[in-house]
């Protein structure tokens, strides 16, 4: 333990973690069982895609989605991109998200021909909030895409209802709320479709991946042609206008990987839970450190997948130096969701930058703490002394900080 | 053997081959060499991007190529999608392509946000045409798309002399083509970036994967930061304009099994140049079959990746007769760029159609033989004899070919 402010990481001492400590999930299914797997792949000789694993995975995932279709994909950027694309039937317009939200968003409507015009969200949820999105919907608008965040999947049925009343398709990006529901059911079945991760870092690893739900016939059957370059030879009936080709198919090695994962996912949730009610425990400890609920809506299930907390006065430190801290301590975490998209380098450079205040103050409040696979309550409860330490000596740690380098 | 027409599988016969022939390389490393490679993976606990096995194939891959930068990705698509879009730096112009080539090309140009230009291809090398090159470029031309077939990279100092006159960034796709020679040097350090993929059907085996080469320095660090979202926080000094993100990375389990087929590269190599002068030997015997030369400019290194026949008279069938037949037998061959491209359901819809006399006459003429390692030499001699015997019954087959069903 720290016994005096020098001792802290950024100041010299030694860091709290003789190896970083990540934000992502990281699940890591016993190596033999994975290779038992790989074994049978190259039995078969069988070892990229639409094999038996690609397959067994498609229907499990459509069965734990309660969903007709998964369309296992290369990963869920992909998956983005193709439903910008083949949803709206054209390019050229505009896809309305959250400012408030995943960096690489603005960049997928791009590729999908379309400009990212950004939407404020709702303050308590995060998500879209369906009074603004109504709003922002114009002649141009080619698509709405919302994401549901760990905590919360937001108005699901009234960004449905917005949709509906101006002909505009919709789509989810999930890749933060497998596992979760909205009204009691899983996520994955509402608007056109939902996207879903398979990488690494998310609840099912498939080292890389991603999937696509949806209930819509004619849309299961563009996408899985669209993931294989949309060859005109094998041009499904009913298939959508713009589903321009891509290579976006998962192949045997990923999904055994997130067959394996997928087996585990209840006591993956379970420790995550573990996990987050710790640091639950030592928030409430600490003034002016408030973790994000989790579920944030009564009687859902949640995926305790992520541990982020607000930071605000008495703590002595903004968010931007608390990240700063613990980095040095060799917790390898960031600001979440920070800066806001409209304000970010990742917004095209020919784009009026709009005001949404919402997002703004929700991009400079948040910070994420260490989860998955490779923390240890342990590693939590250290986490927890040290976050104490520094409430504790707050006004000299600032001053330090700040003095110019 | 079959002893009368009766006997082809298209007639109800057995056919020649218990389980499909493919056209696809398919090379196997031992599973056991593989499964080491990715138990060390799974003990340093690094399986995504960036690791050992990535950063060791680069390093061979740039080596092999002989040149500054290798970039390894998720598959060729990716790259040839991100070099459409950062080297013009900006979306909306025509890429100009070969009309006589794969399938997949006018979509990726789409999902850079232009629009391909066909181009007609020289009548022997099937590569573009400098001269025919010169003519299309207009203030629209945003980028020169060259693909280096397996049997030649074509006139490549006169493609970068044209590119280079008119001020336009030139890329190749040489998917087909890694270890062919141009001049005597490997291919790869051509124009502004080279293509070539890691697919299981290709001749090193990452089972998906593709990479970049180039001697450009800040294409390569632009490269590097697409593939990884292009996040704002890592954006690389002299970083192009059009670099939208993307999702591209190879992951380590691809990056073990490429290492492992990039060993075994001249042992591949030389099984094909066996199988290739099997088929060489059996279409000097048959009147009206032509092997396509490898190589096809002499003193050139050729990998013998494919085999491709020239159907003419007296040949007795035509080239679709040919292909129906054949895979009726178990050859899961198909034409060879078939049909042109400006004439494939794979042009934009909104495309002006021009006339391209060689691509048209090109796309009728060829038919895939089967190769790779699933073609063992008796193999390719029981297709001599079936490909014998259809010579010495053609009017026969033919005619029965033609009744309406």
């Amino acid at each position: 333990m720290k016994s005096g402010i020098g001792d802290l990481a950024l100041f010299g001492g030694p860091a709290l973690y003789d190896s970083p400590r990540p934000i992502g999930q990281l699940d890591c299914p016993p190596v033999e069982d994975y290779l038992a797997l790989v074994r049978k792949s190259f039995a078969a000789r069988w070892l990229t895609n639409g094999g038996q694993w690609v397959e067994t995975l498609e229907q499990r995932l459509a069965q734990f989605h309660g969903v007709r279709h998964c369309i296992a994909l290369c990963n869920a950027a992909c998956g983005l991109i193709m439903l910008m694309r083949s949803l709206p039937g054209h390019a050229g317009g505009e896809i309305i998200m959250p400012a408030f939200s995943y960096r690489g968003l603005p960049h997928f409507a791009r590729w999908a021909g379309h400009m990212p015009r950004f939407c404020d969200v709702d303050p308590a949820s995060h998500v879209l909030d369906p009074a603004q999105v109504r709003a922002a919907i114009t002649g141009r608008t080619a698509l709405l895409l919302a994401v549901a965040n760990f905590n919360s999947a937001g108005d699901v049925d009234a960004l449905c209802d917005v949709a509906r009343e101006h002909g505009v398709p919709i789509i989810f990006d999930s890749v933060y709320a497998m596992a979760n529901t909205y009204r009691g059911r899983p996520l994955g079945g509402s608007g056109n479709a939902e996207v879903f991760s398979l990488h690494a870092t998310k609840l099912v690893n498939g080292f890389e991946g991603g999937y696509v739900t949806t209930n819509d016939d004619a849309l299961a059957d563009t996408l899985r042609w669209q993931r294989n370059f949309s060859l005109p030879a094998l041009r499904p009936q009913g298939a959508m206008d713009g589903a321009v080709g891509l290579n976006a198919k998962l192949n045997e090695l990923h999904a055994a990987m997130a067959l394996l994962s997928l087996d585990r996912l209840d006591g993956v949730i379970e420790r995550n839970r573990q996990r987050y009610e710790a640091y639950a425990r030592i928030c409430a400890g600490i003034p002016g450190l408030d973790l994000v609920a989790c579920p944030g809506d009564p009687g859902e299930r949640s995926n305790y997948q992520m541990a982020v907390a607000a930071v605000a006065s008495p703590w002595p430190l903004t968010r931007d130096q608390t990240v700063r801290l613990l980095r040095a301590e060799g917790a390898a975490i960031s600001g979440y969701y920070a800066p806001a998209l409209h304000r970010s380098g990742h917004c095209p450079p020919d784009m009026t930058v709009p005001t949404l205040t919402v997002s703004e103050q929700l991009a400079q409040k948040y910070v994420q703490l260490p989860v998955g696979e490779l923390v240890s309550l342990a590693d939590v409860d250290q986490l927890g002394e040290l976050l104490g330490f520094v409430a504790a000596h707050g006004a000299a740690i600032r001053e330090r900080m700040e003095v110019p380098a």
